[in-house]
């Protein structure tokens, strides 16, 4: 199962994620069945994306009515969370680190946002929507005692590589990191570099260049 | 020029808008030219990627003591912005488009967001960093007048759908979505979703593979 597992693409999981919130918001609407062109429809892309991602993670279905909302829930729930709900911690609240987390515990989520890590004497001791912010000096013992196995990175981007080896020492196993500093770790810990200011980059170029092309 | 533009791949431009942010980083320390495995090291991947990509914008460099830092990011420059600086609008200011409008103030970009919007009473008419807030009603004028091209959207999710036929009708020409909801519009508006709960699902799914696999 875990070779099986392993060949699923990155971007597949990415959608799977985003099939899923969906499907939540159809199951709560009272509708049982969808179609994968209306599935796709919803996500802008084809129908034959959509088969193709549920034939990878081995789901098939009554075509006749759709796929059945709440079975292909679960199913995507299996593949996706873990047994026992994953807890996560965030370092640094600034203005994105506190957005994050206010944004993270109103989502209902099997993850959750259980610590804060800062070091501002204004914001140690203090809690967010019932988070408590501790001070990074304790980073290891509050990972332990609570169990935390993924942190995000919101600090700002001048402190990232101090945070390395604390990362590393306390076990911390995925990293989402929103700085504008590429974070680099060894092998077995999974890192997604986040950046805002890429993503509305490329988009800035791409109203550019179509705007270019509109002129030519 | 423009059909030569085109053929550079997203992923690419991601990565120059990362390399730029590194190089303005070398450049404001003093450091005058870096090699291609140097710029790799930083961001994790190959030197042969870096070579790749900047062959693919045309720049060619002295190899004997690296790129010339400066030239470079104005090569890069060249390649991403636009003469005239673009013009943003933020629509929804609850946590995360405070967050999102402080963070890029902060930045000093040649993107800025000149104007926010939502429709709650005590947000409009409002400044956020001297940003003023906007009824949602006034949409189409303000972006006429601003010359706003780009709207980031951190609206609730169950009202982006009610956002489709403003965005069009202002002629919004890139959109950075970071609601839960895909967003569907016409061809020639450049489109990027950007749900942090999928990064994060996507993230604690790896986590939970390493483990599994770790433990077979």
């Amino acid at each position: 199962m875990a070779n099986l597992r392993n060949t699923i693409p990155e971007k597949t999981i990415e959608r799977l994620s985003e099939y899923r919130r969906t499907l939540l918001s159809c199951h709560k609407q009272g509708i049982t069945h969808i179609f994968s062109h209306v599935l796709a429809g919803i996500h802008g892309i084809t129908a034959v994306q959509v088969r193709r991602d549920l034939m990878l993670i081995g789901f098939s279905s009554d075509t006749k009515k759709g796929y059945d909302v709440k079975v292909l829930i679960e199913f995507i729930n299996n593949i996706l969370d873990s047994e026992a709900a994953m807890n996560i911690g965030v370092i640094g609240m600034g203005h994105l680190g506190q957005a994050i987390t206010k944004y993270f515990n109103s989502k209902g989520l099997k993850l959750r946002i259980t610590a804060a890590f800062d070091i501002d004497p204004a914001k140690v001791g203090s809690t967010i929507d019932d988070i408590p912010c501790y001070h990074m000096d304790n980073f290891e013992d509050v990972v332990s005692n609570k169990d935390i196995s993924i942190v995000i990175l919101s600090s700002p981007t001048k402190v990232v590589s101090q945070l390395v080896i604390p990362i590393i020492n306390a076990g911390i196993k995925g990293v989402l990191n929103f700085t504008s500093a590429p974070f680099n770790v060894p092998q077995g810990i999974v890192v997604e570099n986040y950046d805002i200011t890429t993503i509305l980059e490329k988009v800035a170029y791409f109203v550019k260049e179509n705007e270019e092309n509109n002129n030519n």
